[in-house]
């Protein structure tokens, strides 16, 4: 039977990869890297030099798609994503139709693929189409929330308090309701429009490379600042990715 | 100027491991091995095994310690946390107080040393005794959220939906809250003592080592399975970590 592997290969650090997902990578037929268009050529990039860095074997193929763009006019948001992962999981058909019998594939995937990533999801889409015979397992890697902790040095929850870990289209509607809150996917910088001045703030962008900016401090003092460096760094790259921890309340307040 | 590195090692699965991870094992002068008593060889035992696979420098020294009891009786609970951490920077001090001078030791922290783990926060506070000159780093590793999700092949979110990752004693206290609820350390098994038949619960214990065992279902029909496989498994090996998921609700449902 055909096998898919979905590794995760952490979040722009070539050193995130894990023992596991090499070993994975090298067992593969063939690795499917996905473009996603103009902007977005350092994170192909990325993934090549990572291609180059871990795969040892020779006869190992490496196979570029291109990723169709989300589709959001006249939708909701679910829909728009569930018809883009429609389009997509038709690609993943046609990629894993290709491996040769019994052979392998392999999708390399930022952070970790359980975490604000749908390839695991597209993945069953296509085994619920059963046209095709295949099965896949999943290897974690380090997500941005870890590479921001690591470097701002702090741990995610107060002691024995929760974490909670949302988007911003949700921060800006709710505002801020744990102790800890992580925001990804943010295209909207909620956190300059909550109104919680004195909650602290631990953000990065492009964590992991070479690039990587981060900031702290209290919102009330310093998310100006960050909305200038962000706008900066995203007009200076072409793309930005980040990500930051909301925390209210300190350690051992009951 | 004396450095600690607090490394990320996952759970329990040595090929984890990252390569950032490796690297900063073999930087080190000194790794410390925390030994947590009766019951719990076997979590010293395996990280010993990463240190004997892994350590490529032959005049590293490996370093075992007693960590203290966390005392109870008398305390709330954030009381009993808060002087347990003192007894242990204590530990810690002297420790980083025996590296030689300009030296660097390494502490191994089971998944990632921001979820869950006081390493980075007792650190924090043996800097800001002051009597040490030192400074450290964070090295990410794999949560077992994230082993979790990789067995069970499943993403942690549902489609923009956010994540609470708790404890047990709040999941115990407070319900079901979110789609997607984490809950980590938890030693009185709340899943099975809330009101909520119809939720999916996706549980592992072990996770990532040989002994992993992992279920999943709906709430209501496997709760009591998993109480009973828990308590049968506890006995066997003398300890457990377990964690679990539990999920309401679809994707692309608004």
């Amino acid at each position: 039977m055909k096998h898919i592997n979905i590794i995760g290969i952490g979040t722009g650090n070539p050193e995130h990869l894990t023992i596991q997902a090499i070993n994975a990578m090298n067992a593969a037929d063939v690795i499917f890297l996905p473009l996603k268009g103009a902007g977005k050529e350092d994170l192909a990039e990325l993934r090549r030099h990572i291609c180059e860095r871990y795969i040892t074997r020779p006869d190992i193929r490496i196979c570029e798609f291109d990723v169709p763009q989300r589709q959001t006019a006249d939708r909701t948001y679910a829909q728009s994503v569930d018809v883009w992962h429609g389009e997509i999981a038709r690609i993943y058909s046609e990629l894993i139709r290709d491996l040769p019998e019994g052979g392998s594939g392999a999708f390399l995937v930022w952070g970790d693929p359980s975490l604000y990533d749908s390839t695991i999801r597209i993945i069953e889409r296509v085994r619920q189409q059963g046209s095709l015979d295949f099965d896949h397992s999943v290897i974690p890697g380090i997500t941005s929330i870890q590479a921001l902790a690591a470097s701002h040095k702090i741990p995610v929850n107060l002691v024995g308090k929760p974490v909670e870990i949302t988007t911003g289209r949700r921060l800006a509607r709710n505002g801020l309701l744990t102790d800890s809150t992580v925001v990804m996917l943010d295209g909207e910088q909620a956190f300059a429009k909550i109104d919680d001045p004195d909650a602290e703030i631990f953000w990065g962008a492009y964590l992991g490379t070479e690039d990587e900016i981060v900031r702290s401090g209290r919102l009330g003092d310093i998310a100006d600042e960050i909305l200038t460096l962000r706008s900066e760094a995203r007009k200076r790259h072409g793309w930005i990715m980040d990500i930051y921890l909301l925390r209210k309340g300190r350690d051992f307040e009951e």
